[in-house]
């Protein structure tokens, strides 16, 4: 997906609250705008929107010699989310159809997003949680997605945001499979998404391998990954996507993926012709039809 | 007011908005954005918000060649204000205090501002109208306006927006006082501030004298303004403000100004000390003051 013209004021926005969270003055915080107003000055709007943020965190780090400027809310959003999980889990543990509702909460899980919401409190996740169990998903994909990871030999399975992490491994451990299954991480801090730390904190590494992408982006643009990381993503049977990010540097990707996400801004929401606030799992029928047609075809 | 970062996004938004109403391709929106990112990547913070939304609309209108863009929507909204002034003033024809209703009427019509507002509907106007109806007032401030008027020589009444100009119409025909009336204008067409085309356009001229302060800023920047404003400004025993362009150059200045408004942002609700939404009626205290400790003080 191309940045649009409407994700401009969404970045600076972004750097707002990305600078402001850290206690910043004025003065800092001036800098840090004008800086990343010129850059969007001049960025190319044929790179995907995260590949934009990448430049725009890039930006805030360097004047505020913070790496990684969310480090604290991630910590605490993974606690967070690791004791929300247990009373839900409680909750739902009737239920018959234990992927389904699982997948349902990995897929409300995705509105911990700092890049998105400036506050996610726990009652902001639970309201989405309720949401999401009663929405109405795709479920003629839901089976073939179950279908996929039941005859799958590998599974990358991508992740998105702290927090939502532990969700993602709840998820993981309902698959009827076989398959070796791996979970990406990014390769730096950048917003919450998830790093090696994040996976380890939240022991997502005894249900899967982790593999770090390398790349710093909030989203997974496959020429900036590692080749150790392209690799993998050519040989997996399926691949499971989360969250908007991913979403929007891979939705023209020709591989077997499954997007899992919840619409959060208006510019995806038109993309996939969905309100905003949707709960999505979504397989693009046009690499699904071009497996059908060629399974022999690997990717672009 | 100076200009806070926070105006930054708020720029951003009404270029967006403005270009997107002219009906022009993505193309020349890009070239827009791309030099308002620019120019206001090197703004001077120093200078109040209507100053920099001035360059801002200087750069939309280089770029799309289109000198006015609000030019019909300000005929429209007249028509729609006029439209609704009708059944307002007979529904209201028996209240006991016209001086009260009308300047109830007048702050709320300040709702009608595409700077700040996507779109103005009649819906929103009325309702607007409703809650003004039953808000409270500073009601000391409000005798203190009545009472200023009733014994000024020379009355400076600034205006601000189109369609609320009919109300300032109304407003100042409820007016007990000998005082000369001076109804003031933007120089230029600026988002959809009213000029001398609306004065006329709505009969104002009938019940004031109209001058055009020859600015193009939303707001009354002294300095900007031609000489025989200036003169009027500084030889009137009050001006009566209306709307936030307004209060934002001219809270700082001494003289015996009262402000009605609406807070449409939270640079100014933070400002005033009032939550986003509040109806205003206000007089700043430091300058009564010092008009009562020395009345012979003329200005800054």
């Amino acid at each position: 997906m191309i940045t649009s013209l409407h994700c401009i004021p969404c970045f600076i926005h972004q750097a707002f609250k990305a600078v402001s969270r850290l206690g910043k003055d004025d003065m800092a915080l001036e800098k840090v705008l004008r800086s990343v107003l010129a850059h969007l000055s001049t960025m190319d709007l044929s790179k995907s929107p995260p590949e934009i943020a990448e430049k725009v965190y890039a930006v805030i780090s360097e004047h505020t010699g913070v790496a990684d400027p969310y480090c604290n809310e991630k910590k605490i959003v993974n606690a967070l989310a690791a004791g929300i999980a247990g009373p839900l889990m409680a909750k739902h543990a009737g239920d018959p159809d234990q992927f389904l509702t699982r997948l349902r909460m990995v897929i409300a899980a995705n509105i911990i997003d700092f890049g998105v919401h400036d506050e996610v409190s726990g009652e902001r996740i639970l309201s989405s949680f309720e949401q999401c169990m009663a929405a109405e998903l795709d479920m003629p994909v839901v089976e073939k997605l179950r279908a996929n990871i039941a005859s799958a030999n590998s599974i990358l399975y991508l992740g998105d945001n702290a927090g939502e992490i532990v969700f993602d491994k709840l998820f993981i451990e309902a698959f009827t499979t076989n398959a070796t299954i791996t979970y990406a991480v990014r390769g730096k801090p950048i917003i919450n998404d998830v790093t090696m730390h994040d996976a380890q904190e939240t022991g997502i590494d005894r249900v899967a391998q982790v593999i770090s992408n390398g790349a710093g982006v909030p989203g997974t643009v496959l020429e900036l990954c590692t080749p150790r990381f392209r690799r993998q993503f050519e040989q997996a049977d399926l691949i499971i996507s989360k969250g908007q990010g991913n979403f929007e540097t891979l939705n023209c990707v020709d591989a077997n993926i499954f997007f899992l996400l919840q619409v959060k801004c208006e510019v995806v929401a038109r993309d996939l012709g969905l309100p905003l606030g949707a709960f999505v799992i979504y397989k693009p029928e046009i690499s699904v039809q071009m497996k059908d047609a060629a399974p022999e075809s690997a990717g672009t």
